[in-house]
């Protein structure tokens, strides 16, 4: 286990060292005008984010028997896009946080209004970005549905209204799904598409049989969940220092958080569960192991 | 000139009509989760807009040899994504705006929280709706390229960068190419792609000529520079009522306007030179009257 975890965290690293050097291309330079919007997009993109999205993208596409290179463009969108939905939940009218990944958030450094146009401008650029790749069609209507007012647009603006109310397992539920494994699934999905894979419906003539894309999409949607259990779970037991942002805010705000509903024991044995049913889902896709260990990483991180 | 401004009047409201409908289909029912944000979505795209990108978009596949149907998603899509940089526009940290199209703007009307994400599932939605056509791939090129931070995004910041300044001549034609021109020119290139138009750069080869796309593209570009002159003289002569938004409120703000820069006189001869010289381009294509026609109701419009 404790190798298979090195082993990850080489992958990991690697990963994140390729996204950047592209994302790097991709962006344009603080010279271009405007120079100060340009400056604010570079200033969230490499704040030093995990680039979780863009690994499980590659590691799903190599999975499909695709090339780290096939992905690699969608996997910088995937970034691009989770980037600027960052700046705009940071804003003073949304969760007004003041500090992201150990750095003032993008209107504490910049100005609300570039802050809000450098996270439309990064969320536009994802599907520039994604629009070259020759399964652009397909690959762009991913994206814009996990991202969209029935995705993640979605399940932020339930969020906001959940604020204060008392916590409640539908919507703890409906808030999670949309606001943070819809995208892990698009980026799972996406990585399929990258490899060539197609969706495969179940069918009385395929048995009830499923194709890859609908076994990552269900692996995503899996982890996706834990992923924010234990994102729940690390605000309320971190420090500041650990996590790189205020802590202990889902509590302060009243937020829909796993814990609130069902206390810390049954949410990380939920987390669990789910790691598990996302590892059974990948029994028959070609080359797992990567995308195996990515989801026992989900539940064991610690920032 | 009186029956063809007719004819065009006809034209135009019946687009209007069918690309209403259009969106009234495309876009989630107030019932749908999160409501308030599919009822602030459709508040802004139902407050009686002209359409006239869509229309811009139309006429453009027509004129290549499309249909109508051809063109209809990517018009849709021209709207959605109008709409949405009309709200982010509004917003207090932005232009502050309360009146737009004689009602409350979004961030009155409903919040500033829903005002943002209102506005950002719009854009998502617009490629959400030409990822799915045929040539999705190029239309969501083309439709980014124009939106994003080197397109109608740069604009804005560049506009409100500018606010205060003394008006510049150099900085209102980047502005003006920028935050308007951009997306009419986008429009018009969309509608030759759909209709399956294809980029022929001038080369040796063919002496020199260019396709139907570059001529769509400098036709756009003109006329939306045009328009936007249009806009800038109707913000200095007209009342509330006519415009159905805050008026007077360029000069109040020290905005970067042609008037400002060039004076009423010369900015109308320059609008009627880009007019010309838009009209002039479409000489050959195909069957390009109603462009024709949209370039002088550009010129003479009073809303």
């Amino acid at each position: 286990m404790i190798r298979r975890m090195n082993e990850l965290q080489t992958f990991l690293t690697q990963q994140n060292s390729v996204v950047t050097r592209e994302l790097d291309r991709i962006l344009p330079d603080e010279g271009t005008r405007p120079a100060r919007l340009h400056e604010a997009m570079r200033y969230s993109v490499f704040a030093g984010g995990k680039r979780f999205r863009p690994a499980l993208c590659i590691a799903a596409c190599e999975a499909c028997g695709g090339k780290r290179e096939d992905a690699l463009s969608a996997a910088c969108a995937l970034e691009l896009l989770h980037t600027y939905t960052l700046i705009h939940d940071d804003l003073p009218a949304m969760d007004d946080d003041t500090l992201r990944r150990g750095r003032p958030t993008c209107h504490i450094q910049f100005d609300e209004a570039t802050a809000i146009l450098a996270g439309d401008a990064l969320l536009t650029l994802a599907f520039e970005v994604v629009a070259d790749h020759p399964h652009g069609g397909s690959l762009a209507t991913e994206l814009a549905r996990a991202a969209g007012s029935r995705g993640v647009i979605g399940g932020q603006a339930e969020d906001l209204a959940a604020e204060g109310k008392t916590p409640e397992a539908d919507l703890v539920e409906y808030i999670h799904r949309h606001k943070t494994a819809a995208l892990i699934r698009a980026a799972c999905v996406m990585g399929g598409i990258c490899a060539g894979a197609d969706f495969h419906p179940p069918s009385p003539e395929n048995s009830g049989a499923t194709g890859p894309l609908e076994k990552l999409a269900s692996y995503g949607e899996n982890i996706g969940l834990a992923f924010q259990i234990t994102d729940d779970l690390l605000d309320e037991s971190s420090t500041v220092e650990e996590l790189g942002k205020d802590i202990g805010s889902d509590r302060a705000r009243s937020k829909m958080t796993y814990p609130a509903v069902y206390g810390t024991e049954q949410s990380i044995s939920r987390s669990e569960e789910l790691i598990m049913e996302a590892k059974q889902t990948l029994r028959l896709i070609k080359d797992a192991s990567v995308l195996n260990d990515l989801a026992e990483f989900v539940g064991c991180r610690k920032t």
